[in-house]
């Protein structure tokens, strides 16, 4: 099986990402260096492209063209939750067989590195020869063996200057303003907050990750003591955060709507950022209080992905397509990071390591109060978000003094 | 008086944009040219600096400073929305006077320059020799006798981007999109979604402004007949719809609470957007249905400003510290457009034709049904955005002829 030949496949399924296009340009670019790989197909809706036979030949692209939709939002080929058994991985190895594909590259995250270990078990089974290898995107950062994951860094970049420009409106207009994050399980994108601090005074002056329980006392406690302080308090929340027993605080807003995966819908809603809101106005007494969802932009704005993601992205799909050369394993590409210098690198990792596993924040970047990241996770975050952050200034032009109120 | 000399003032008043500060750096580049302006002072917090005597010697910043603030967002001065009454009036005069403060300039959208217009006219009834200046900016666009406002061409390119970015992500998994933009009054803002249409099934689909009474029966129509067409549909729907009665559609939801200006708060909540979206989801039966609120980012995420509106935000600040200098007259500083070629320029506008007023889309900006732009508001938009507008890339590469479903 080590010499095996024919077409190869790739898809994306899960929620896209910035750079989730890279990915499959990577993968398309380094097939093109193999003869044992006859020709490259995307299949478009993730493993419904399959089922489905609904296949573009990647191998028709121009290189040039490669480049544009890599440099491209959101997932080119098209996605997918749909979560494969027996019966329908049945169904795709009919159509791979037909097709003779005999390389298989899924581009997701927890969930598709699951539907990924399903297919290459059950291809076992079936005695279908495949070659199944798992790519990770994730703007949660949530995959198991990774040190961080493609789409995380440029979705973290968006976060941190979505900070730091809140953080300088909310000191023009001065109240409490509170922005709320994706991430389900894992904090590390609202952690990303913290990379808008520049002045010892900007905000976040407070995050809330889904690794510790939210308690809504303590919550209006700290609230409180930043904003006698400053006069002013920028709040960065997960979408995730849940009470000490573990249920999503937004859950009890919204009641809960189920994917083929079992999550609960959690963002495309602004219901938990106006339920904290609320709470501060009528606890607190604060009369403006601002709360916004950040959504999807998060993930998909154009012009606003970090270039260190976007070359990473690209890697693991080239990464990806080596081991199926070279190895003769089903797994799941997992960047590295060699100390002390900051350098990705690339292994290729058994699939139960990292299938339908959750990574969360280490203690180590989640500070006492459990209010606010440490030193240790901006070390950690600041190279991801690319080369060329932008930076707040402010007027430093001295006071002047005094006549009348002197 | 049209030989005044004396120290000049400068401010910040209402909500920030990503280019308030170039105003103020206009300002404070061309004061330095002018031998009858002997300093330059920001008043912190607008006006209200004037009352609580609190201002900055910006004198004495170096240009470079200028230039890294000037390309910071928000305003670098802070705000206020007080809006200032015979009293207030008085004892920013007795300010003035204790500091030879002879020259006001005010960057502001139409409650500043309404506040500029009483601050004028308190001056000319109590003796008090200053030349009173406002320097427009608004993301809304929506000040009269101005083509376009500084402010406008950066939210602009950043809801054009995040449709753009939104319209990928929906198209990869389906279902209906719905993305609140900023615009109490004036449709501009979120009929600058248009401009993320690159291929004809792009989104957004469907536009709604506050310009046109809304009416949620037709709204679903709308919604269906697209989402029976394409799969799926991306709508953008203005923060400040009303219906016929020329009520709210959020003040329905949210009750009131208004500032000094007697502004409604539309703003800082997702009640609006999860609203629209429960409709679909309870009328149409359509399960996938997400709304973002695209909140404060609009006119703050750092690194996202539009070049022009940069170049143009600065010009005013120069254009009103010339006019104050040539001229005998306080006023208003508008944009206008040399037609057939776009190109900005300036001239001093009686205040009284800007202050507290609303200007609107214009009708041949708005499609006949309603719910969407015409090429004309496209022609008028395009060169607002900047020089590097993002742009979108789909695979090309030709389907793969089905051999099972053939």
């Amino acid at each position: 099986m080590s010499r095996l030949e024919g077409k190869a496949l790739v898809a994306q399924g899960g929620g896209p990402t910035h750079v989730i296009n890279q990915s499959v340009v990577g993968v398309a670019l380094e097939a093109r260096r193999h003869s044992r790989i006859h020709a490259l197909y995307g299949a478009v809706h993730g493993v419904r492209g399959i089922i489905e036979e609904d296949f573009l030949d990647l191998t028709r692209e121009t290189t040039r063209n490669l480049d544009l939709v890599g440099a491209t939002p959101s997932s080119g080929l098209l996605s997918t939750r749909d979560k494969p058994d027996a019966e329908y991985c049945g169904r795709m190895f009919e159509v791979m067989k037909a097709h003779d594909i005999r390389f298989f590259f899924y581009v997701g995250g927890n969930d598709s590195s699951d539907t990924v270990r399903i297919v290459s078990e059950h291809a076992k089974a079936a005695n279908y020869d495949l070659r199944a290898i798992h790519i990770p995107k994730t703007i949660d950062n949530d995959l198991e063996e990774n040190d961080h994951c493609p789409g995380f860094g440029s979705a973290a970049r968006y976060v941190a200057n979505a900070f730091t420009g809140a953080s300088l409106d909310n000191r023009a207009l001065g109240g409490i303003y509170i922005g709320i994050v994706m991430g389900r399980h894992a904090g590390f994108l609202t952690a990303a907050a913290a990379m808008a601090n520049t002045y010892d005074d900007d905000g976040p002056h407070l995050i809330y990750l889904p690794e510790r329980a939210f308690d809504t006392d303590k919550f209006l406690a700290d609230v409180r003591s930043v904003y006698q302080k400053h006069g002013c308090c920028v709040i960065a929340v997960s979408e995730g955060i849940s009470d000490s027993s573990g249920t999503p605080v937004i859950t009890k807003l919204m009641g809960e709507e189920r994917d083929a995966h079992g999550n609960v819908q959690l963002s495309g809603t602004g219901a938990l950022g106006d339920l904290l809101a609320d709470t501060i106005k009528e606890k607190l007494g604060i009369k403006r209080v601002r709360a916004d969802t950040f959504g999807y932009l998060q993930r998909c704005l154009i012009g606003s992905a970090s270039d260190v993601d976007q070359a990473e992205a690209r890697e693991v799909g080239e990464a990806a397509v080596r081991f199926a050369m070279l190895g003769d394993a089903d797994g799941s590409v997992a960047i590295r990071r060699p100390v002390p210098d900051y350098r990705a690198s690339y292994d290729l990792v058994p699939l139960q390591n990292v299938a339908g596993k959750t990574r969360h924040m280490p203690d180590a970047f989640i500070n006492a109060a459990g209010n606010h990241v440490t030193p240790a996770f901006r070390d950690w975050c600041r190279p991801l978000l690319g080369s060329d952050m932008p930076q707040a200034h402010r007027f430093r032009a001295p006071a002047v003094p005094k006549i009348l109120k002197a």
